[in-house]
């Protein structure tokens, strides 16, 4: 017996291939229920119309992505995400979402000074976590890669998210997420997803191909890299949590040219190969 | 005035341009008097030959570059390692050279066991330092940047080079080289730049290009990039390091492919702008 309950897929991985009522369709007809939604695609279609297709198609949302990018030192580009921001998790509200993925942001135009820009993120942190707490939307923290720490996240490892939200007080409206395409370097990584008990609020799964060519668009399929996946898993789930495993595959060269039910179906593969 | 007295420039800068004759005597004759060398083009050369010429060009040798690669699970390849690495380090005795650069290794070939790989290259290292320690030599730990960890280095930061400073319970004969580019987005940067006082060995500058192309060799000369190399030479040289700043830059697309005395012209001044 295969059990899919478990399996999330986040509309990244055939980001070319279809439009979200194609990918609500699509992953539920591969059996698929839950899917982690990119904002773009949700916003042409509207929120309205996207919660009557989930439900049509027994959908779960995972995560919204993305809210944050909270480094700016222009005020104006710092408010306008902070808008956005609070934007993203009404959508997450009405759609039932689990977390509204956070991605910190990178260095500001022409600034070398990288404290600063994780000091602004943890402002607006700040700012904003009175408004996920009174809509019931958590955040999750995503530490990226330390490889696009310049032009996408200051927040480059798990440590530093937990000491975020040490810092910051957080209740339950700030959680973390775990991608094993992030973190799986990480010499600290199996003390930190222990401290990070009860704040794991999704955890995504792909690969790490040898012989990556892109920073950001190139990784693989669960079974095609180096990762000990199952390992990390073991891990995350050791401390508690028992939510989705999401296949979010960002793939300029390979996965996202593919016939998209092609892509589920080896995703659905793998997931029994080399992640469960 | 300008000082050049403790600029370096690791051969690595000018790969594709120049021999180590030609290195020894283009870095000479732009009056830089102190080189990294790169055991490659040492041995195309020869120690007796390349002695000659540093000590005609009054050139100081900051280090060998590289010794280590001491993850390999197959015992054969382990051992035709550590030997090599014993080479490289009679041959940095032979040379004066202040250190051998010290690069783990990856992952084996076919292997997932990030754990293990680290475990391995700490069980070489206990193996090799008495040796280096009976020629007087230092190998320094060089933590490389996490997104080269799969097939260059599973020491991939700071924190992991002073923690298995600790753990081997080594003397001098083990210190760490610190690279800018390796280490610029580490939240933990300060703290274990503090914490390695009295043992870094080497200082490394170039920087980060924001429209970065390679996993490897596409570093930026210093000034074009995002990182606060002044910064980060503050911290290291207020832990009392005195040495040299080392440039070395990895360029593929760009300056490997230039006139190597404009690389060395463009350095110096850079090395005045945007480093001291």
């Amino acid at each position: 017996m295969s059990d899919f309950s478990r399996l999330a897929i986040n509309q990244y991985t055939t980001l070319h291939q279809w439009s979200l009522p194609q990918a609500i369709e699509g992953y539920a007809r591969n059996g698929v229920h839950a899917i982690g939604i990119v904002r773009d695609k949700l916003q042409e279609v509207g929120v309205a119309e996207a919660k009557r297709l989930l439900r049509a198609h027994d959908m779960t949302v995972t995560c919204v992505c993305i809210g944050g990018l909270l480094t700016a030192s222009d005020d104006y580009r710092f408010r306008a995400n902070l808008e956005s921001t609070r934007r993203v998790i009404d959508e997450a509200a009405e759609l039932d979402a689990e977390c509204v993925v956070f991605v910190a942001g990178g260095l500001p135009e022409e600034s070398r000074d990288l404290p600063a820009a994780r000091a602004r993120c943890l402002e607006g942190l700040a700012e904003i976590l009175p408004y996920a707490k009174s809509t019931g939307v958590t955040l999750g923290l995503e530490p990226l890669h330390p490889m696009i720490c310049a032009f996408r996240s200051c927040l480059s490892t798990l440590g530093q998210a937990n000491d975020w939200i040490e810092v910051l007080g957080a209740g339950p409206e700030l959680g973390i997420v775990v991608d094993v395409y992030h973190v799986w370097w990480d010499p600290d990584m199996e003390r930190e997803i222990e401290r990070a008990a009860g704040r794991i609020v999704s955890f995504h799964v792909c690969d790490w191909l040898l012989d990556t060519t892109d920073l950001r668009l190139d990784r693989g399929m669960m079974g095609d890299g180096v990762i000990d996946i199952r390992r990390i898993r073991d891990l995350v789930e050791a401390t508690g949590y028992d939510g989705y495993r999401e296949v979010e595959i960002f793939s300029e060269r390979d996965w996202w040219q593919r016939d998209p039910d092609e892509v589920v179906a080896i995703a659905k593969a793998r997931y029994l190969s080399d992640v469960i």
